[in-house]
């Protein structure tokens, strides 16, 4: 052999694992571009959404609207060809609201003036004669716990007025900033005396919409909650600046008896790992008083759109693709604890469970988190895909993934949560305008583009 | 001195460059996180932005509302304190839209259909008795011009039925892929001996609603040129695919005198490179038809909250800070011609010249131009500063400027288009939809808090 040749050749071997890997990625960012075509021309979901929200309406757990929804995404999902669909029974909570609520503020200077409010979801009834006594501002609950200890709530109703942080620039973090008051503000009234509760509503506007959302309570303490609309909480602040000020509410809700439903699951077997699962999630029920556009109707159909965006470029995954609607989780998380439940009894593993339930925006990324022993090294192969991913506008961060999802913890797979842009998230949620003519079409799009993409490399390349 | 002194002092002295640059960027973090907190708690771009849509309305140039504009943003500008305030005459086109548009569809098969259309900017109107005349339907300007020179527009109207292309993420490219048979459709079609011309509304949506924009003549070449809604081009469409269809539209808008008008500019004097100019602009004309939300109140009310949250955080520029807001950019730009003639009488440089023209969304950072001997050396500077830019969300881009600031090229300064996320925009763009209720007041707030803080950056910097 001559020199050159050898030569030649040598500069052939170094050479042709870095052109593999070059042709590999530009493999990936092909097919990561067909994904995105497809779904900014063909995808279904806001098709799907439109009608969930304006056929089916509010999809309360318990609702009829919601066992419909879960008839309507089953045939959705048997009509893609998945190799299984089917129903995952749970048991839900039953609350229903009643007559629309009232609520009024008494004051010796202003007069009787009407509040705009709605009663908090899994919140017990006033009944007819509602309640009514003086009121006590806090804005934390360790205030009300202060006050607690001292005798200052007995027999009044609390008001838990903090706002949103509005220098938080992600409304995520302002919100986790408030909402503790709002699960456990009413139980902690109600442990000190309290005969009622009033919250601030959880929102970054001023506005006269009051935002409902799920109260717990805990050890047996219950007392009547709703919340205000910002702009009736910021009268109530105001009145109560420089006088004694009584409020009157009245809400009818109920807790009934559990009822059977479902969560919705499909699924594609893996060709080469199916015993490694990646899951794609969002939640079915939503509050009543809106059509659950957002929260979470868009989560449902962007992991609807992945199998169906998949499917549609013949994609045949090999690790298995699950697709899973949950059941409830607004008020209980009774589908979320069904799922798992039978997931660990099954000995599964779920390398990475993807929620989608921070709306239908422009996708900004996916935040993930896992196990403290697996976490970094599997964040550190995910963040290996960002040059694939930057193109769309998507990052990747350390953080939160979803309520459905991180209850796989145990299984030490990946947990992500789709992260699309949070300005508009609390100007609509869990209220009437949580509704079809607030999601972009296309941004619904990119968000289920983003999904699929993601569980495109997480299937190829996996996480081990 | 001893030995371990001199190694103390050695150490010392090649630690202090690397603390004082960490020291350095510490600061700008925080700075730049106070400007985030001032244009998210106290920010007056929203109010502004109101009063400019709902008190002002539409302010094609030449009109009243323009005017009133002019005198409002003058009167804000000077109730900041910046060191001189002025007004810069520019003589604008001084189109008006008359009556309202009428044009329809004859069809041997479907009958007499209306469509939805509005005129184009400066085209010239049909007069009382309109046009009707066969339908030619082209997709491109080159198809036009085949057809033209084959004599087969002669005496037809011609239809540029151009849809945008869903596949592009950004809708900007969709929009630069399909506006140029609006500005040059017409004056082609009007070449060739044609009496009119439609063109499909430049939009991603499917809707009833025309969005107009302006055309341009040229060598003399005009015909009357109407924008046909996206569900009336298709209804057209369809129609032609089987017979031959005859349109009757007609147009009562008229070009008039030019009228004197004015860019609105405000400075702050740098107090150590007086000469080096950083702008912030946008443009205060918009449609008649809509009332300029996002296009471009959005960009005049970011660049005025540049100035009044520097003002508030008192921060003093090094550099001259200038904030222009310009006239006509929607139909002529004569206000950036004559700033551009001014500026370059007087030997200015523009150090860097910032416009806001994508409307009042959520930020995704800027993109850059310059010529091309000094760009990518600026542009690396830029770069540098992207760890200060990304924990909020913005990156940086080669890519266009702004119709605008792009006119000050030749004085070798970086031109820089603010870039919010794009999905929304072409669902308002030049229609009634364009109000201030399609603003969302945080996605504004943080839109001016980007531009602030790459002010901040380029004033304490520099780009040498």
């Amino acid at each position: 052999m001559p020199k050159q040749f050898l030569f030649f050749l040598f500069l052939l071997l170094i050479t042709i694992p870095s052109t593999a890997q070059e042709d590999e990625s530009d493999k990936d960012a092909f097919f990561i571009r067909s994904i995105y075509d497809k779904a900014l021309t063909d995808g279904q979901g806001y098709d799907w959404l439109m009608y969930l929200t304006k056929e089916v309406g509010g999809r309360l757990s318990g609702s009829p609207e919601a066992a419909a929804a879960v008839e309507y995404t089953r045939q959705m999902l048997d009509s893609m060809g998945m190799d299984t669909v089917w129903l995952q029974p749970c048991m839900v909570p039953h609350w229903t609201r009643g007559e629309k609520e009232q609520c009024r503020m008494i004051s010796g200077r202003m007069g009787t003036v009407d509040l705009n409010s709605v009663a908090l979801g899994n919140s017990i009834g006033t009944g007819k004669s509602g309640v009514s006594a003086d009121v006590v501002k806090v804005e934390s609950l360790d205030e009300a716990e202060e006050l607690g200890k001292q005798g200052k709530l007995r027999g009044k109703i609390v008001f838990y007025n903090r706002p949103f942080d509005q220098k938080q620039v992600s409304t995520f973090a302002a919100y986790g900033g408030a909402v503790g008051q709002r699960v456990y503000g009413p139980t902690m009234a109600a442990k000190y005396g309290a005969v009622g509760a009033l919250v601030r509503s959880m929102t970054n506007k001023t506005d006269d919409v009051p935002h409902t959302g799920s109260t717990v309570y805990r050890d047996g303490h219950e007392c009547p909650a709703v919340a205000l609309s910002t702009m009736a909480a910021d009268v109530l602040e105001t009145a109560l600046e420089t006088e004694v000020v009584k409020v009157y509410f009245r809400t009818m809700c109920e807790n009934l008896e559990p009822k059977l439903s479902y969560n919705v699951i499909g699924e594609i077997k893996g060709s080469e790992k199916p015993d490694e699962i990646i899951l794609v999630s969002g939640h079915l029920d939503s509050w009543d008083i809106g059509t659950g556009a957002h929260d979470d109707g868009a989560g449902c159909v962007h992991s609807m759109d992945v199998v169906h965006i998949l499917k549609q470029l013949n994609y045949k995954p090999k690790r298995t693709l699950r697709c899973v609607l949950y059941m409830n989780e607004e008020n209980g998380g009774a589908g979320a604890y069904a799922y798992r439940d039978s997931s660990n009894l099954r000995k599964e593993y779920h390398m990475a469970a993807i929620e989608s339930d921070r709306g239908g925006f422009t996708p900004r990324g996916f935040t993930a988190e896992g196990e403290d022993e697996i976490f970094n090294d599997k964040f550190r192969k995910l963040i290996g895909w960002l040059p694939l991913l930057e193109p769309y506008g998507l990052s990747l961060k350390k953080g939160g993934s979803g309520a459905d999802v991180s209850k796989l913890k145990s299984q030490k797979g990946l947990l992500i949560g789709f992260l699309p842009d949070s300005q508009r998230y609390f100007d609509y949620h869990h209220t009437p305008a949580d509704a079809p003519d607030v999601v972009n079409k296309r941004e619904l799009e990119l968000g289920a583009a983003a999904i699929t993409a993601l569980v495109y490399l997480l299937d190829k390349y996996g996480l081990d």
